[in-house]
């Protein structure tokens, strides 16, 4: 017999993984046994990307031979290329690069392959292509080039490389690297989860990896950095009006994006970083306005409802001083779980069940059927 | 505190629904109550739709208005047919489709906005749109046209006019319509949950159903029918090896596809209608090599195994009679399924709470960073 469970599976195991962790009452994540607070600001995404899908932090040579992997793979192939004019109009990034990640499988070379070894090359592959497909979404809908990546940057700078058109200062690009390695993995949320119910039926990378976009891109998910931005910009005056602001929102029942987490009770870990970052970042930028907006906004938040920042709170002031559009915030989010969503892919499928959860029923009984001329 | 729940969610309730009910003990199906063995062979598809998009069967009005905006919503907008040309080189015809799928959204004009209206809306085009989809990339892929869908005929008879060019005859588009309710909606099956843990972040319709196409090709759940007709055409001679093949699989420990199921624990109420049109159409068509083989198989596996024949069983050979390519039995299975996806996208939205589940952690603890040269 079915057992009941709490709406929305909260706190129902789902899956056993031992790629991260979190302890919700504590505020601690955690991946693959290394606490956030001891990896953030110490290792690069590319470092990152190794440990989550490969099991360990590599050593030099592990190292180099990731990044070799990834500079060789960034190439979106021809379908990729030739569908990119089509999808820019209208609609969101976000909705634009669901059928773009979709469409990189037709020139997959291990597409249809769901061996370990297949899985491990797309799960670099797609890693290495996300941020150049952004990048290339973001030059054709402004009708501008990207540079070709060039293989002396990282991920991490390559991106803001692409996006900008000239070379970041090395510290925007060390902070932007640390922000991807902050996103790289969450346990089951969502997105993660959805990827995991594809690849449990035995579908492919791709399949898991395109149903995990559509996921990120809900409001209640990925979508809501992108909310926070847009509460900060709505905002007028500056840091003056946010007490008023806040009460308002408040008293009228509507609710801020960017506090409060399902699985947090505590001080969201990455939010601690993701602060520290913000200011560094108005101090290099001389844009302080946000920050000043956000370290007020969370004080009068935690007064008043006792919520605290999540991840997406001060990813917002982060993403705008590093000069990436509001509407690519969400896709910014896929560069990094991008890592995460693929190793739980290949988790899944190296010790597969599929996921078919019950449902409980209630609508009406024993409906008889009429002809349609006497209903 | 976490509970632990059994691998892949087996008998965990994951939502409520008045979609569909499944006893499983007694091998009951029901769409808001009523019992598939009452409305199999007595309802079109079109009133299916109604029964599970809008929660009633239609009167005559109804019917007549939700098939003229079936007839006006079978474009597939621009993108859509743009796209054709680059995405069927290579990979599965659900490869290409999930794509495809996506990219509707792009000429969709409800695509961002999830208001009820807007929803019923775009499940009401989707249905619409996938069978000519299907048939439109049938016709790709072979070099040949598809004929402008005939507006005297239903979903049914209009997928086989476009795939065959030819009209179909009446008793052939009547069984083909009766396979579509049978494969209309099954409760939580794995891509049904996909759609709803993507729409449950208050992502839009086209991400869920994207997702959902994802999932339904994995070999564990849609691909499962594409695999029944790969063995039954293996089996070299006929009949008269059925036997022998059956046990020499099952000695060798293979899992036979198209049996048992995770939910019933009897014969799959939907085969017992398959098994029927199967044999109707070995007379109809002359072609009964495929039937008597499955009734064969399924008598041989019963008796060996204890299992009964699922959904996919009996649709194999039913589909090969229909004439349609064995690689297309997965998308035709999503053309039936698109009305439940769709259903639940809109029962998710209309009372939303973000599916975001727990999972044990079975790594290590406590590892420390030391520099990338020191390890």
């Amino acid at each position: 017999m079915a057992e009941k469970s709490p709406r929305g599976l909260a706190d129902v195991v789902a899956a056993t993984t031992s790629i991260s962790d979190i302890d919700g009452l504590v505020g601690r994540l955690s991946y693959r046994g290394y606490d956030i607070h001891e990896i953030a600001g110490r290792i690069s995404f590319e470092e990152c990307v190794h440990l989550l899908q490969r099991g360990t932090l590599p050593n030099s040579e592990q190292l180099d031979g990731l990044s070799a992997e990834l500079n060789e793979d960034r190439s979106l192939g021809s379908t990729a290329e030739s569908l990119l004019p089509y999808v820019v109009d209208g609609g969101t990034p976000m909705e634009a690069l669901r059928t773009l990640v979709s469409a990189l499988a037709v020139d997959d070379p291990d597409a249809e392959d769901s061996s370990p070894d297949a899985n491990r090359r797309k799960a670099t592959r797609l890693v290495a292509q996300m941020p150049v497909l952004v990048a290339r979404f973001q030059a054709q809908r402004s009708g501008s080039t990207t540079p070709d990546p060039d293989p002396k940057l990282g991920i991490a700078g390559n991106f803001l490389f692409q996006i900008a058109g000239s070379h970041p200062a090395e510290r925007v690009a060390e902070i932007f690297d640390e922000c991807l390695v902050l996103h790289a993995d969450h346990t089951m949320n969502a997105s993660t989860f959805t990827a995991r119910v594809i690849a449990a039926t035995l579908s492919d990378m791709h399949s898991a990896i395109t149903g995990a976009m559509g996921a990120l891109r809900g409001p209640l998910h990925g979508g809501a950095n992108e909310a926070v931005m847009k509460t900060l910009t709505s905002i007028e005056g500056g840091v003056e009006n946010v007490d008023a602001f806040v009460r308002s929102e408040l008293d009228s029942g509507r609710k801020l994006m960017g506090f409060g987490h399902r699985v947090y009770k505590t001080e969201d870990p990455r939010a601690t970083h993701l602060r520290k970052m913000s200011e560094e970042l108005a101090g290099l930028t001389g844009k302080s306005r946000y920050y000043e907006m956000s370290r007020r906004m969370e004080q009068v938040v935690l007064d008043a409802k006792g919520l605290y920042p999540n991840v997406d709170f001060f990813a917002a002031s982060v993403y705008h001083a590093l000069g990436i559009p509001t509407d690519l915030f969400t896709p910014v989010f896929a560069i990094s779980r991008m890592s995460g969503w693929t190793a739980h892919v290949i988790e899944q499928h190296e010790d597969n069940r599929l996921i078919r959860p019950d449902s409980e029923y209630t609508g009406p009984h024993d409906q008889h059927w009429v002809p349609v001329d006497q209903r």
